[in-house]
């Protein structure tokens, strides 16, 4: 392909995302219903044997996969932890992919290392853990949780658990709140410690783990031959926001000599903030962070980061050295893949430092405060109105609510309505297509759970979508008590 | 950013890489040494308080990143596993990015689900495993592979290993050859077995596995109480591009019930072409099979992929139902969450689809048919050649190689020597930047390992980095038989 075709080209699909862009919320949040059958048909089919030209394929993705794909980058967007993606941030991300920059060698590639190296410290200071980190991108929070664990493996172990597994020796066990993402469950079923592994520790009225009945766990697993060796903190889980004790949790891990890691993937970057920094009061003591730049930096997929305090703590984890590729790597520079598991890999970095020199960090600390505020003002509409109920007070920026018709608030025996009537809204909001708030099932509720750290979203955004929300359920309601009558 | 400024800085980002790309061969592969102190002057420093003109960020990135990245894209670049990038496919990853087009669920993005399977599906079908795969995109071949022997682990084992760990059970043993890439000992630490529980068995003179001894490991492991689980084939070694008999060992793995899986990272999609198909055989009765499209396709990073017979084989290992996401999953279609580790991630299939539409199953098979002449002529040089020894035949596109002068042809006491030439020239190479060929230790002598994936090479760049490693050759060897003097 010659320079003028990759310019057309390029152009192209420059003005593809402009025009997607100029006004985001034209295209629905949720894309109309696909059949299996459909979309095989339009984006399947049999291994193509002869050619295809390159605007015929523009058009297939203009015409058939965007229309198929949820518009994060709608303003009123507030489901999951959704957030939208920063312009340049994603046009840069064409010009990674086209000339094929990524973090391989310092010797072969020492500008995107250096930038991979830079975003570390960067988050390590935005956040208050360091200003000095060590780091490695990964595809998100799962990836780096797994990375911290596996660490945390290595450290607290007296074994060389890397040669020798851990068949054979007293089962290793870990501590987090009820409340963790489920991705840990995934991480030690992958290490082949087992989900069971991981104690689910109870966690109080606000949604933070008890660090009375984690220590109890520590000693009982202890007493019984067991052999702890790490304390997973949450700074802002995905349910309810919730940030655990941080400065307990690190005190109990110095106490037992256990690794302490914080998933910080949601929330930790809302530490920015110096109005909710006071939350994060002992972040600064864990041997493990996990932030997710894809998350409230609205940067591009995928960019999740584990922090550490050294480089030691990921080399001893996961250095090999491969034969063909020896004559490449220094002894007094940085080749990442000493520090992770994965060898080729795309540079996950530049996005993430393309925002924050764009942006700087006065510009993700507005943002934030901007979502904070966002979150506080719905939660105290929500307490006042007589149809919605309060069920967690925001401490960042997820809560929950859920709807109750007048008429029924208070009364206990309509629990198990009331589950259904809210899962039975969400549903209708996600056909509406106009906006999006998803929920969640919180203490055995089902419930609203709006989550702000899209960059696009504004308040008259939110305030249609609670209008819509109100609307939608007294109809769902009155259809619903019809039907039941 | 208004749609102006959108469409000015993204047509900027396109001519930066149609700039490169009208010459891809001006900017050598090897980037000028940067020290890390230069390095981190230029893209380090402190997290940036206020902001930065967009325009000045990309002065940056084309000034200081891009002359500090090894030049993949380069028409005499045939070192590592080295492809450049497809341009098509390069320019749609911003497209991907800018919109947040990625697999999450079948409601939420049945386009990219449909994209990801689709490509599954054709990989497949291109290399004979299955015309109807199930499958998952991953960063890489690291990546698939581990997800392969979790697969294979939760198969083979007849107790609740996800939930219950490997602790307290007999030892999981598996076997692949002493060619077999490095990643896989990644794989058994991160997973708790332990790099010893993978056993490394001989090769035979073409560093193909030995099946018979293969056999008598898994036998007396079983005499010793041990669990075999998995025989691991390589479809390509990275050293010398050897195909183990994967016909013998799926009998084998049959004859024990352990789960068979190929890595075919470097080398499966090379049975696209009738030539070497028959090399493969045996491929098509694997459990699971490893395919890098960011290898010999030419896609950009990242994208590996993980074939396997049924969904059922990732969804049995992998899936994990969470609360805030039970309203968007369906029963009915594909939400990928239940086919791998990872809930949030990129799009890493669409730049697949778009080379295979782009070029069709012929214009890659051509593309490797061309790398297989291009090895197997310069290999019958080598071979003719007074200065230099053939020491591996290539049955694919990788072969080994190295400089003798003439005079020591054939002289057993010269191997110290040998290699220390050897490992000079290399370097000196890379200090020409004008093209890359790389070395490996195959057999405890150093050497050079061409290996021919790049889409833009030419026979005459090829031509012209054997006349410089030559030239660099005679001047190396007269000054260290100078020094040694």
């Amino acid at each position: 392909m010659n320079s003028d075709e990759i310019r057309r080209l390029g152009y192209r699909i420059v003005d593809m995302i402009a025009d997607e862009l100029e006004d985001p919320g034209r295209r629905g949040v949720y894309p109309p219903p696909q059949s299996p059958a459909d979309m095989e048909r339009e984006l399947g089919g049999p291994l193509p044997e002869g050619p295809m030209d390159p605007d015929a394929i523009l058009d297939i993705i203009r015409d058939k996969l965007i229309p198929a794909t949820v518009n994060y980058n709608h303003p009123r967007m507030m489901s999951y932890v959704s957030s939208a993606s920063l312009t340049l941030p994603g046009l840069v991300e064409g010009l990674v992919a086209s000339l094929k920059i990524f973090p391989y060698s310092w010797a072969l590639t020492p500008g995107s290392t250096q930038i991979e190296v830079t975003v570390g410290r960067w988050l390590g200071a935005a956040v208050g853990f360091s200003d000095n980190a060590a780091s490695y991108m990964t595809t998100g929070g799962t990836g780096a949780n797994l990375m911290a664990l596996l660490a945390a493996r290595v450290a607290r172990t007296d074994w060389d658990v890397r040669r020798d597994g851990v068949t054979g020796h007293a089962p290793l066990t870990a501590y987090a709140s009820d409340q963790t993402h489920k991705c840990l469950d995934q991480s030690f079923a992958m290490m082949g410690l087992g989900t069971s592994a991981l104690r689910k520790i109870e966690t109080d009225a606000g949604f933070r783990v008890r660090v009375d009945l984690l220590e109890a766990a520590i000693a009982k697993d202890i007493a019984e031959g067991l052999q702890p060796f790490c304390i997973i903190g949450t700074a802002g889980t995905t349910n309810t926001g919730a940030v655990d004790d941080l400065e307990a949790l690190a005190d109990l891990a110095e106490r037992y000599d256990l690794w302490f890691h914080v998933d910080g993937a949601y929330g930790a970057l809302a530490a920015l903030s110096p109005r909710v920094r006071p939350l994060f009061a002992g972040m600064d003591r864990a041997d493990s962070l996990v932030v997710d730049p894809h998350k409230w930096l609205n940067v591009p997929y995928e960019a999740g980061c584990l922090l550490v305090k050294t480089w030691g703590a990921l080399s001893e984890t996961f250095s090999l050295v491969h034969e063909y590729m020896r004559n490449i790597d220094t002894d007094d520079a940085h080749d990442h893949w000493h520090h992770g598991w994965e060898l080729t890999r795309g540079d996950r970095a530049l996005k993430v430092w393309v925002a924050l020199k764009q942006y700087g960090a006065s510009g993700f600390r507005r943002m934030i405060d901007q979502h904070l505020d966002m979150s506080a003002r719905l939660a105290a509409m929500v307490e006042q109105a007589e149809d919605l109920e309060l069920l967690t007070r925001p401490s960042l920026s997820i809560f929950c609510f859920r709807y109750v018709p007048p008429d029924l608030h208070g009364d206990p025996s309509k629990g198990q309505y009331l589950d259904r009537l809210n899962e039975a809204i969400e549903t209708q909001i996600q056909r509406s297509g106009d906006g999006l708030i998803t929920g969640t099932d919180l203490a055995g509720k089902r419930c609203f759970r709006p989550c702000f750290v899209n960059y696009r979203l504004t308040q008259e955004g939110i305030d249609t979508v609670i209008a819509q929300l109100r609307e939608i359920a007294r109809g769902v309601d009155a259809r619903m008590r019809g039907s039941d009558a």
